[in-house]
């Protein structure tokens, strides 16, 4: 059942015993919404445990200064920021349809859960969960839950600069510094440390970045040498994919990296290309902005081929 | 004499064929402010003229949309985010003593004017204008002025990363997505998009990293030959320095630049280690977090210098 803030707080209010569910590949608004709930849970003198299929990374310790790991049978679940079951990773199998209670932003989400508030509007499930904190006029937004809170509402608007940020965004965020929440500390964390192989690969991809088509067009690659000799892992290469398309005039950014048998293409445009249409016909797909596909062969193919259609899109654009 | 808003907007209201100057080497807070301000004025039927010493950046074009240049003798001067009058550049012989209102956010303003507003605690002047604009009733907050006000706003603060980010500019930045500002563009334009030259010395100066003191401390430099190589100018290398900090666990991050005789040092640093006691030993000086100072000599020696210092520095840390 669908349910407000109101009723959201009473079913929490009733709820004993609480394991909270993270999403895989967790992220800082997964993590914030859960820790923030469990500190206003603790303060409801509620015990609850968050739970993750991963082990928590380095970069959001900060969030568990002030967590203590209970020991108990879980009697109540709720899932934050989870659209669908099957991000509960190795939880799937012992809260496969026994989730009660399910807070979420995300459009697609499943409606699994018994009870639910998805707040498609809301620019992070951390939105949804400030308004919950202050639904209960007893908790008070201590600079701990403000952190969380703060650490979701920033890492899922990229600092407030993707389209989902909304006025309500900045009002909440605004809140969170009422409370001390330490934001500086936090995007630091979020955005500016970069490991010793990120900044490996960037300088590895800059290496590789050719223009075509004017300097309309960038494009670079990642072969699997390159990750080997820098140790970059996947999960760093989501900021390098973008590097192409920041550069000064490119309105059209190609990263290419390297599968066992091709490459997979990441393209990035701003508003005069689609990006959708140039991996369509390709057999891939994505949005407007940002879209991917795979081209089979080798690198020198890949380049050919992926260059050739945009190529033709531009020639399209050029004659409407 | 200093103002409140109120003040401010009456003397606004008794001024006709105003001036606006901006500071030289203009930024987004004193382009945003000027800009803001004209485009208040025009609603007020008034007619103003946006002065700088530069040509403006064409990053900032989205600004000057709906700006008219129109041919008339001032009559009225107002300076926006100018804490001195030797920032008027080669508009100071013209207007210098001669400013009529000054609208700032520095502490540090030299209350020049005859009447000023002048808020500390504001993070931009943007912050004070938007103000500024609530104060007539009959203006209306337009697309453009939104966009004007949101830019001071955003690139002062770093898209509200900086220390001097606070509830009131997060609630400011709120109200401008009322009006519709294009946060989005804007953010892309301040932050994301890099030159090809910066792209080069960025690439550059990565090939130079290295590390000191179990990698607490990451060195890199800029050599003339690299800026001739790149054709980077003194404007991009802002953000350059602040890379060898960025990398995960560097305490202090030192970025060397050739000049005539020597090297000049940026040393940025975190909580742990104050930069401007760095600095100091060498004559230089700064804040905690980020300071300079000059080492004579060729790149060898100035590198063992400022890192005979830098260890002299943790050293003693370590014994406190």
């Amino acid at each position: 059942m669908k349910l407000d803030v109101k009723q959201c707080c009473e079913e929490l209010r009733n709820m004993e015993d609480i394991a909270i569910l993270c999403h895989r590949n967790p992220d800082g608004d997964t993590l914030g919404a859960g820790f923030a709930l469990h500190y206003i849970l603790a303060q409801l003198g509620k015990r609850s445990r968050v739970l993750c299929h991963d082990v928590i990374p380095a970069q959001y310790s900060y969030l568990l200064l002030d967590y203590k790991e209970e020991d108990f049978e879980p009697k109540a679940v709720v899932a934050v920021d989870i659209a669908d079951e099957q991000l509960f990773g190795k939880n799937l199998e012992e809260y496969c349809g026994k989730v009660d209670l399910c807070i979420d932003h995300h459009g697609s989400n499943k409606l699994y859960a018994k009870d639910w508030i998805v707040w498609e509007d809301a620019a992070a499930t951390c939105e949804v969960m400030e308004e919950i904190c202050n639904g209960f006029p007893e908790v008070k937004l201590t600079k701990i839950i403000a952190d969380c809170i703060y650490t979701g509402i920033s890492t899922d608007t990229g600092c407030f600069r993707y389209s989902n940020t909304t006025e309500k965004t900045h009002a909440a965020a605004g809140r969170m510094f009422l409370a001390g929440c330490d934001f500086v500390m936090i995007n630091r964390a979020m955005f500016e440390v970069k490991s010793f192989s990120r900044i490996a690969i960037e300088r590895e991809v800059l290496n590789t970045i050719e223009f075509h088509f004017d300097k309309r067009c960038a494009l670079g690659y990642i072969t699997k040498d390159m990750l080997t000799k820098t140790g970059a892992i996947e999960a760093e290469l989501e900021g390098v994919a973008a590097m192409p398309r920041e550069i000064e005039g490119v309105e059209i950014g190609l990263t290419l990296r390297q599968r066992d048998n091709g490459y997979k293409i990441s393209v990035r445009t701003g508003e005069e290309v689609d990006a959708s249409e140039i991996c369509a016909k390709l057999g891939g797909g994505g949005h407007r902005c940002a879209a991917g596909c795979f081209v089979e062969g080798d690198l020198e193919k890949a380049k050919s081929v992926i260059l050739g259609v945009v190529g033709e899109v531009i020639e399209k654009e050029n004659c409407q």
